[in-house]
């Protein structure tokens, strides 16, 4: 097999996209910084139990395993940084209170997470710990609208869900006690034949249960859906808890559009909670964003503490972009003279792109567009346009 | 065993810590570009065969080794990027011509380097491919004194060696065609009894190479070391062209001090192929800049080209600057009065770092100071002291 080829799903970041890749980058963490965000930067690699103590199978499913050669355990790459950040949370920095964090770094997926997905994305966050309050989840929601807009991404769409509804409905029934992930996952697909029925399969099953999970399925459209609900659903403490935080971020923040999706249960690593996100840019088939609340991840790493995020993919976001307009640059011949070169440096120091021309030097560049020269004329080392 | 361990020589970089590694990340990125450097991001893993198609077998003992779950094949973790560029260069981008990169990713040892090294590095760097002359080596050279000026560091040394003086003698002597990586091994500690002794091992071998190589042991020192080189090794034609580049680079970089080790064959994966060099800084023990010339790994990939180039870890370079002074932060209240809120985006929007108080707000911040903070005076909302 050729030493070029690259396993699939996997793939260089050439010229101007990652130079792309990087602004969009900095744009981003800068923007978290404004926030009081403070970075931190995980290992790319953990003890595999802490890196899963979220208990998640599909987040073990898609992290790949190594072996350490010092300690002889199974090691983990990252799939996902945000179990990493909680981490560092709840056990290295220890403070009371609120502590906001964020973070850019690569992950891998032992397999692509869909058809076109890449196996390594490039996921920057936010979490906001030590919170319970509706107050956190409104600055994080804003803050991810805020990153589609400085990304340059016009916003089509919040999609809200809250895991907190569907659970006070298995939580009421105890015939369903063993069997929530099977549900949960009938639920995920909108499985309404299988959900009604239900009681074939365990004939304990109440008949309440089995309605307020069939009206789950069809609970998805605009915000009504909370009303909706309100209707269709079960009077349940939980349940009405639940709709009165979707109400209370719909509420807050006006002049976005919004779409509920009771059913959907959110959060590829099911470690969310309470309020879910994904925010969708027009012409987008997948979301750009995904967060929400996630209290108690900390409780694995000896401290339960409130939580709520988001993150992204930003090689996704890049290749979703149009094409950056290439840098302008300016060729220069090589030579020692020291006034060139003084030229150049303060070409330089004022950021200018100088390339000196080495012989045989490509006239091909992808990230750069050379529209000037440094020439001499009489005498003189000058710029000038290149025609 | 306790989840929120790390596996030993793996750390989790700190706020502060790792926001100044993002500056240094930006600020030496943007160096390169000046100087025309197209920036590049290879994937975290590739197949085993294309990360080792040097033929290192300090690489292949430094690499993390995992199955890939879509091929069966195995897979590496990057112990090293400048492999993957010479692969991006030789075959992806396919120019002819020079071509110059940039890069700045994680990568991973299996093991550490040396007792205090980390497993995980910031590797940044540039490569410059397509041209064999001299005007190739001094843009890097310059370019790596250029990185540890912006970094902040005082430069103490630039130590420069090249494997073609110790290569030149070997090959001269039939005798040694079979064991020269273990003479190698035997000069790169300087065991000069083990070379006296080596007639005796092989008696094939020539006194002239004996005597060449004992010599070779103590030509380290500053630059006269070339001129004593030329007295005391045989006048081979390789020996000469390699002392005369030495000389050509240290002539075009005045001002700078200079050491010469040509015992050192340089290079930790051992494929450089002509003038290598290490750049010291004042008080720093390890060397914080590694690079020279490596013309012919792109044969592997297709094509073999002209290469030079250096790389640095960010995370050691940060590591040993004084600490960063504090970002100075504003604190605001939690509100959702439309004044206040468009005070804060105006103030975020100009730079500024606002952090709203959640109830419950840490008062400890790592990477913020915060000196000032946002309150209502008589009806008008204003940024004051804090006393």
């Amino acid at each position: 097999m050729s030493t070029w080829l690259l396993p699939e799903s996997l793939a260089d970041v050439l010229p101007a996209e990652a130079r792309r890749i990087e602004e969009l980058r900095r744009v981003l963490l800068d923007l978290y910084r404004t926030y009081g965000y403070e970075l931190v930067a995980p290992p790319l690699v953990e003890y595999l139990d802490s890196l899963l103590s979220s208990g998640s199978s599909d987040l073990a499913l898609r992290t790949c395993k190594l072996v350490d050669q010092l300690s002889g355990r199974s090691l983990g790459v990252r799939a996902d940084m945000t179990p990493q950040v909680s981490r560092i949370d709840a056990h290295l920095l220890n403070r009371e209170g609120v502590t906001r964090l964020c973070y850019c770094g690569s992950v891998l997926h032992a397999r692509p997470a869909g058809l076109l997905s890449d196996r390594e994305l490039l996921q920057i966050g936010v979490e906001l710990f030590g919170h319970a309050g509706h107050e956190a989840d409104i600055e994080i929601i804003e803050l991810a609208l805020e990153s589609m807009g400085r990304a340059g991404l016009a916003e089509a769409r919040v999609d809200l869900n809250h895991p907190g509804v569907a659970r006070a409905i298995l939580d009421a029934d105890p015939a369903l006690a063993q069997v929530g992930e099977t549900v949960f996952e009938l639920l995920s697909v909108k499985d309404r034949p299988a959900l009604e029925g239900l009681q074939q399969r365990w004939p304990e099953v109440q008949s309440t249960t089995v309605d307020a999970l069939v009206a789950l399925v069809s609970l998805y459209g605009g915000a009504d859906v909370v009303d909706r609900a309100r209707r269709e659903l079960p009077a349940l403490p939980a349940i009405a808890a639940a709709l009165d935080s979707l109400e209370t971020l719909m509420r807050a923040l006006p002049g976005h559009a919004f779409s509920v999706d009771l059913a959907d249960l959110g959060g590829a690593y099911g470690y969310h909670s309470a309020a879910v996100f994904s925010i969708y840019a027009q012409g987008w088939h997948e979301a750009v964003v995904r967060g929400g609340r996630y209290d108690g991840m900390g409780r694995e790493f000896g401290r339960a503490r409130p939580a709520t995020g988001f993150s992204l993919d930003l090689r996704k976001l890049s290749s979703g972009l149009p094409p950056a307009p290439l840098a302008s640059a300016i060729r220069a011949p090589w030579s020692s003279d020291p006034a060139l070169l003084q030229m150049l440096r303060a070409l330089r120091d004022s950021g200018e792109i100088v390339i000196q021309m080495l012989p045989g030097q490509s006239q091909r560049l992808d990230e750069f567009h050379v529209d000037r020269e440094v020439a001499l004329e009489e005498g003189k080392w000058l710029v000038r346009e290149i025609h």
